[in-house]
């Protein structure tokens, strides 16, 4: 499946007195990323919430760091919907210098599950987006 | 006045790739011992919200920076609270090395406002935290 | 003087559970946008520390939270060096709604000083940089 | 083994407009542990790396969201050294509620590897650290 390719950059407030960024930062690069992903099809979030009552959770996180990335660094953060089930997503994440792909600072799988604002139960994911998801629907050109 | 004093310590977190403390993370410790300072005073800002329905919202900062805190070091931070109004607290806050507070690494002041969680328009203190905070208590042994 | 304009975007990670953006995290818009301006003017902060043995420190911060910005609210961030001194630089950094800028988020000035990596004494701006910045050059097609 | 309990509590600047703690920050409680476990041995990391080269580095996280934790919640984050290897730790490590353990917000896997401060090879575990984690000590009296 193609991955959607969304770019960021490293920032000082993203590193830590070791040079490199931060362990935990990477994750916010990759929800920036998944954001960014469900915008290029079509959907916010905010409305998600206001109108059909739903929101993402994650519910869990495996993150491999193969090499850090550094101040100024300009990254690659993929996102790949390998399974999607009625109620929860799961998606394969990497994270690599902008222009050298290979060069792999995180690899990652993190699962997100769809629930109900009211009371945090789990809720279908909305059929339209169920159905862009389930066709492979990539728009980078967003 | 004598200053309410609250502890943290400078985790890797909250240094970047200079070897130092980020310089918005200190305005988290600030935070971190305004809370703490209300929770002395036996206000928790959760059951304000949920009972008075209000809340205290951030209006300026006005922050110098003397030295930089590093990794691991201790700090102290205080709270002084050296302007009330009826809706409004005006806060002297500064963060200094544990144990040698007059190596300082920041000071600051900081002007809180009390809103209505439903609109957020300027809102009375609540009365027993305003007579609270008049009468200069501070409970260090919280 | 023209000021320079970058744009960003409130993502999960900038707010808190009141719903807007967190009172520090407007601090790293701006350092983000300081960033930008620097790479605009050919200056990259990593090279100017390796190669000159200089880098930039905030020395003072004044903030005014007009409004709050909230989850996937589109920012403008502007970078004004209004006032230039031999080893300082003091900014006036807007933010505000993209494409509605009257709207505004926060205002601010900030003095940032030019360190000596060696032993953070004062150390006089580069000097092709400091003529760049008096020129009053913006590079907005950056 | 006995895990090493610290507590730490959420504020503000940890919560997301969900009105939970953002998942990334998840793992700053949990590095802010390993922090004070590894000081309850005896070991600052700033001096290890002075003195003997070394620093820790994450190679991988698995962590599950249970339930999610809240502005003002107590928490407990436990370290347990599960697996000792020349180069490197793993860690098994869960956040609570302070008080009400049961009540688990995340449990997690770490791999920590013992690098070079120099070129970030692998270098063994320093000797003395090496033999007090093998020995199970626990100084939760610190």
């Amino acid at each position: 499946m193609k991955p959607y390719v969304w770019h960021t950059r490293v920032y000082y407030e993203d590193t830590d007195a070791g040079g490199v960024v931060y362990y935990a930062n990477y994750l916010k690069y990759m929800e920036r990323a998944r954001t960014e992903w469900l915008r290029s099809l079509g959907v916010e979030q905010d409305t998600l919430a206001k109108d059909l009552n739903v929101l993402f959770a994650v519910r869990s996180v495996a993150i491999n760091y193969k090499k850090p990335a550094r101040f100024n660094d300009a990254l690659t953060v993929t996102v790949v919907a390998h399974a999607l089930k009625p109620a929860s997503i799961s998606f394969k994440q990497d994270i690599s210098q902008q222009g050298d792909e290979a060069k792999l600072f995180t690899t990652s799988e993190v699962n997100v599950v769809c629930l109900n604002t009211n009371d945090f139960s789990p809720n279908p994911i909305p059929k339209n987006l169920y159905q862009t998801i389930q066709s492979g629907e990539i728009n980078n050109d967003y």
